[in-house]
């Protein structure tokens, strides 16, 4: 087969398989956001999106992607330059399609049945506070985990990184456990060190209770005033924020409100739109439905949602614009808040339970006591039997906190329920590279303080734009973090961040 | 093959496909109601959405359903009471797959490509009120609906009824014709009866601008009173009103607030509230996806949205209990409005030029002119070239009216851009079929008049329920109407209904 006519056949087939991607990620957008309560009634939703899967799963597995890729690489000239288009997406597809030719259909058929039922039963078992019940169905999540990561990589002493693969190419769990060390032992001191203080941040901002319209419209202000083109995409409401839609220009975010808690509907806000604003700059045109017109990866694209929600908007000079819209939008509501009590609030470090609702400081703790125990459980070191107890001493350990039950301990999130094990250090990985990221921003384009005080966020968004996001999927993550930043990730920027912020927010209280 | 077994895989497969076409009309729905205005811009929707067409196509011409209609076809067994699920599953299907498979792929692809441009250029031909940029494209519909005539009733001096078929089941243009010719007759001559008094109902009611969020507020609540259920659908705005979702429970209908005229948003949420009661109404379960589990027709759609809108809608009854709400959701600004002032309001008979915007009286007429050119178009009787002058005159002889422009005349509606021709009878069968259901349903019921001034609509969505939607479409059109009212289909009762109630408003006036 002539090479040129095989990777055309090739993005032709991907792209007919993004059109499916699509369509299912609607779906899902629409089953959180807009259907109706009874609409999920009889299955019909999850019969929808079964098939799609099918689908789609016949269309990445179809053995001409492998004739096609096998004639496309044999042509030298298509992948000269590694970082042109053809050569990423050659890259990519090989990957891809290795990676799901290695799993046997029923493997695959048996982990999605597995993997709904599992779901269905950890939410159940949650709203019963009725860890054995759940624990049946974590057991066999690992169990299949185990199996999928034995066809990927036979005969590995750290199966984990197989699976970490899947959501992090090149992630190892030895060099998460070498960036994650140095970051506990500082995270673990500074919070201990903060919260020994006699004083501590007003927290008054983050219990106030504001109306719902308001906060609407005011997330929907400072989601634009950041970057966020409405004109190619949404924000609405859903108990979970997420970002999905279908393509560069038709991005949907959702926020929360939950308890009328500004802080937490502003923050779920700025963070999905960190990630709204990847997408809907990621190269557009041919490259849509490609390998190269999507993002780096799970990590990066944390980053870029992490560096809207901290970087920008739990910064002073953020604050500095954004107080006085506050005044504007809730008047009388917020009069006796200070610019000191806001800014205090939004970055109060508290002992946290629940990951979700948890501070800047301590987040990263969260995600440590799960890349542990996940990675021992895909050992085989540890039994689901035992999850608990683990969990429960690693909260006394690293956030000094005693876990009331399982609903708030080990159940609270629901990727393991659905079978994502190796997924959550890249909600950390994520958070050090939107602080290396942004100390390199900050160096390129000068005084971005004063520019935020003004409420001038495009000169960052389009440094990000630039450098990040409408290179798509041209860089792995570190090759991108070094290209960008000169340097390979550390915890070193995130540290100094947190320390300086917290350290001078700590003094003034 | 074993007839059962055939039966069998026969209902899976058209259940699987309708899984395909409730996706599809989702995506649809979102097009219209949530997508962000950049979202089409580079045609990814329409790409979704021919996937999803061509995928269809492709199951619904499947030779195998041939194969299995045959094996179940051959056993008495299964269609010895013509009224069952199965019988009726049987009959349609095989309806469905002999149209379909007469229709050549390249015919059938034509159509689809023509369609849509002949739409584009539809929309932005009447935007410029430019005829000559539509005539080539509407030229090319007629020919393309002509060579699918010729497919399905090949050497027929009468090609429209194969295309009406499609649209509603065993019609003819000499049927229609037998039922229009008196209802026009007797239409024009109450027309200019009404019009030629002194004094005619105040029009206030449909000028008064209310508050958006008010009018919204208030035609979800009477969605709700007349029986639409908020649990499995939604109510939303578009900019054309339709009834769509993807099966019995999540069932999407919009309306529009266009002038923020009540009158308007009004009617048009009680017309796709009947649609949507239908809708929710269908059998379910193991019906759902199969031909029972489906609407009769569209003329019978038609009859339960216009039921809802006009028999019920535009009723004194209806407006004895509405009036008061009227004055409590919008208080001061219909405070000079007397009850005779709305409900004479929303009867008023005009000349008018827009179908969608027509009263009552005169709905028919605008249909009768749009049935006579459509079918003499498909005859070969009328040159797309000739279309605005043969309209403008029909105008001046059913509607007494001047058409100003081409805008506001033969390229008001999307129809036959899109190559629907055959499509429009149905409107005024489903008028004519509401005024005859609701005839039998008042006799039934008892007094449906006190009911409705309580708001107690229950006992007429029971009656349509038990009558009309759960039986699904076990009965073709006509037979329906014999089984429920007692004798086929005419135009008296709608003659009456007219007559009587807009005599006492008119004299009254």
């Amino acid at each position: 087969m002539n090479p040129q006519t095989a990777y055309r056949n090739l993005l032709a087939h991907v792209k007919e398989t993004h059109l499916l991607v699509a369509t299912s990620n609607l779906l899902d957008w629409d089953q959180e956001v807009m259907m109706p309560q009874g609409g999920g009634a009889v299955g019909f939703r999850a019969a929808q999106l079964g098939q799609l899967a099918r689908l789609i799963h016949e269309r990445s597995t179809d053995t001409r992607i492998g004739d096609w890729l096998a004639a496309a690489e044999a042509d030298a000239q298509l992948t000269a330059d590694p970082l042109s288009a053809t050569a990423v997406n050659l890259r990519e597809l090989r990957r891809d399609f290795d990676n799901a030719r290695k799993i046997p259909v029923t493997l695959a058929e048996e982990f999605a049945k597995a993997s709904a039922m599992s779901k269905h039963a950890w939410a159940d078992a949650r709203s019963k506070n009725d860890y054995a019940a759940f624990r049946p169905h974590l057991h066999r999540m690992i169990e299949l985990n185990r199996q999928k990561a034995a066809c990927w990589a036979p005969g590995s002493a750290e199966p984990w990184d197989a699976l970490a693969d899947k959501y992090e190419p090149n992630m190892t769990a030895a060099h998460i456990e070498r960036l994650f060390a140095p970051l506990r032992r500082d995270l673990v001191g500074l919070v201990n060190d903060l919260l020994a203080r006699p004083r501590k941040p007003d927290a008054r901002f983050n219990e106030i209770k504001l109306p719902l319209e308001d906060q609407k419209r005011f997330v929907h202000y400072v989601a634009q005033q950041v970057g966020f083109d409405f004109t190619r995409g949404r924000l609405d409401t859903s108990s979970h924020p997420f970002c999905g839609g279908t393509h560069r220009d038709d991005v949907r975010m959702t926020t929360r409100f939950q308890h009328h808690m500004l802080s937490d509907s502003l923050g779920s806000t700025l963070h999905e739109s960190g990630h709204g604003i990847y997408e809907q700059n990621l190269p557009g045109a041919e490259h849509i439905g490609t390998p190269l017109g999507e993002a780096v990866s799970l990590s990066i694209h944390e980053s870029q949602s992490r560096l809207i929600e901290n970087q920008v908007g739990r910064s002073k000079a953020f604050w500095r614009w954004c107080y006085p819209k506050l005044k504007e939008f809730f008047g009388s509501a917020v009069a006796d808040l200070s610019f000191d009590d806001v800014y205090g609030a939004v970055n109060l470090v508290e002992r946290s339970l629940i990951r979700t609702e948890s501070d800047e400081a301590t987040y990263s703790l969260h995600i440590m006591v799960r890349f542990e125990l996940e990675r021992a459980m895909i050992r085989g070191d540890l039994a689901a039997a035992d999850l608990p107890g683990a969990w429960n001493e690693r909260y006394k350990q690293y956030l000094g906190i005693d876990v009331p039950d399982d609903a708030r301990g080990c159940m609270q999130d629901i990727h393991w329920s659905m079978g994502a094990l190796g997924y959550f250090p890249t909600y950390t990985l994520g958070t050090l590279y939107a602080a290396q990221f942004f100390d390199t921003a900050r160096q390129q384009i000068g005084d971005i303080d004063r520019q935020f005080e003004r409420g001038e966020f495009q000169p960052l968004v389009h440094w990000l734009n630039r450098h990040i996001h409408n290179e798509g999927k041209r860089y792995r993550s570190e090759d991108l973090c070094r290209h960008v930043t000169g340097r390979p990730l550390s915890a070193e920027p995130l540290l100094n961040h947190l320390r300086s912020k917290l350290e001078d927010i700590y003094n003034r209280a």
